[in-house]
């Protein structure tokens, strides 16, 4: 399997739901005048408890964010990208693999992993042993050397990995799509209410360019999903493991998962039938950990 | 002819163009999302110099404008409606007739002169010998009654009105269009680029559901429009007769004019092939004030 390490350090800020009427100006721009920008990746995601924006830095700096949003709220990072169909079980593969902190997101066709910039050369040589590894440089996709850097780390049998923090399920039901950039015209006024005036939560996120695959599927099946979210308190940035902690009763029950972090929690999107033998599963596994 | 006294107060305010990013949130819920506010009448224009926005208080105190935008700014008045095809002999009828200060700017099929609340009876008076006056109240168009409040201001017959104001005209030229409101979203990403994104020189107006006519047509010609800027320092609120200074020369040519007031200058658009006998035309005025 592929890993593609690209090459834009990543900002990813919270913004305080209050606080989003400043930022509006700003995240329009990114969000639907692309040509008007030189950022090549933008993500906002809307959940009850703030705003989280992950841009590059052309993208923070160019649009005034990295002046309204307040500089203790941001981390930086490294994008992997992983081109495939996301499965449970390659979450978990690369979960198990790195015993950092890292940041999962998933769209449609990719799913996306960050991690520090700082961590980066171990985090190389730690997937090598088992991905075949690219590196994005000035726009060409290269062979990624392993540096032979390691935190000395070594990828466990199956030990177990209990869930230490609280699970919670909202009632409501989400809905995962894709769209053509070429279309995101027709549809702006419609984002833009869902984003910035209806309350709600809401995932956005655009590559523009930033992929080689640029061609984004739609889902005709119209399946529903639901939410798991982990975390009472805010999660912080330093804690290792908790995307395998979920990740792992998934795959071996065969549930499929989009993994969303934000900057306070993460969240789980799990087939709607499938809810009830997810939350079975991983109550398990909070069980054990008491 | 009729004229319709609409029932909304209006607040003209000034954004500054380094300030129009804090209120980028309001504004596009109102320019964009009609059916989330309960504002009635919105309209943005954009100079070199300022944005002037002109919207009644459902909007202003409903999307938080109030509290952005520099008390000092603003200006109340009520809004009156001549349902007609904008003629420069109803321009100049209209001004001539009000020797008080007005706020013109025209739309497509209509044209709207605002003037202060105070001024309002007295505005009613002086127009019902020559005109029918309607009110609309409640939602309801009844006729309106004259109170008899005159400032004892006399119909001048031809009296010179000397252009006081230094004129200039840029070289750009304008497109003045209109579309359905069921069209906006199509062209929302195109319209916000120009209002927020591109500088240069853009009205926008959105009157939503306020007139009962509102089929609104679009220019199959393709005209072009150049501009007179009138005023070489910010015009006020309290001179008299600016636009009838502007009007009178130019029907009496028989040039139809578009009259556009911002909170700093006033703003003819003429068709481009008239500019050359316009600006002979205003010179021989502005002579005859010195």
């Amino acid at each position: 399997m592929e890993l593609h390490i690209l090459e834009h350090s990543l900002k990813v800020a919270s913004i305080e739901k209050e606080g989003i009427e400043i930022c509006t100006h700003g995240l329009i721009k990114l969000a639907f005048l692309a040509s008007k920008t030189r950022c090549k990746f933008f993500s906002l995601t809307e959940t009850p408890e703030d705003y989280t924006i992950i841009v590059d830095e052309e993208g923070f700096k160019g649009e005034g964010l990295s002046l309204i949003v307040p500089a203790c709220f941001q981390a930086s990072g490294a994008l992997i990208s992983v081109f495939t169909c996301a499965t449970p079980s390659v979450t978990l593969e690369l979960s198990v693999y790195l015993n950092i902190s890292v940041f999962f997101f998933f769209s449609w066709v990719i799913f996306r992993l960050q991690v520090r910039e700082r961590d980066l050369p171990m985090v190389m040589h730690t997937l090598s042993s088992e991905f075949t590894l690219f590196r994005v440089v000035n726009g060409e996709t290269v062979a990624a050397h392993n540096l032979g850097i390691t935190n000395g780390f070594v990828k466990p049998k199956l030990v177990p990995r209990p869930i230490i923090h609280p699970l919670s399920s909202p009632s409501n039901m989400f809905c995962v799509t894709s769209l053509d950039p070429d279309t995101l015209p027709s549809v702006a006024t419609l984002l833009m209410d869902v984003m910035f005036y209806s309350g709600g939560i809401v995932v956005i996120q655009s590559h523009f360019r930033l992929f080689p695959n640029n061609v984004l599927f739609t889902s005709a099946s119209g399946e529903l999903w639901k939410m798991v979210r982990i975390g009472g308190q805010p999660l912080g940035f330093d804690e290792c493991g908790i995307v395998a902690q979920i990740s792992e009763p998934l795959a071996t029950a065969d549930i499929p998962a989009y993994y969303i972090s934000t900057f306070k929690f993460d969240h789980a999107l799990v087939p709607e039938e499938n809810i009830q033998s997810v939350i079975r599963a991983l109550r398990t596994e909070s069980t054990a950990a008491q």
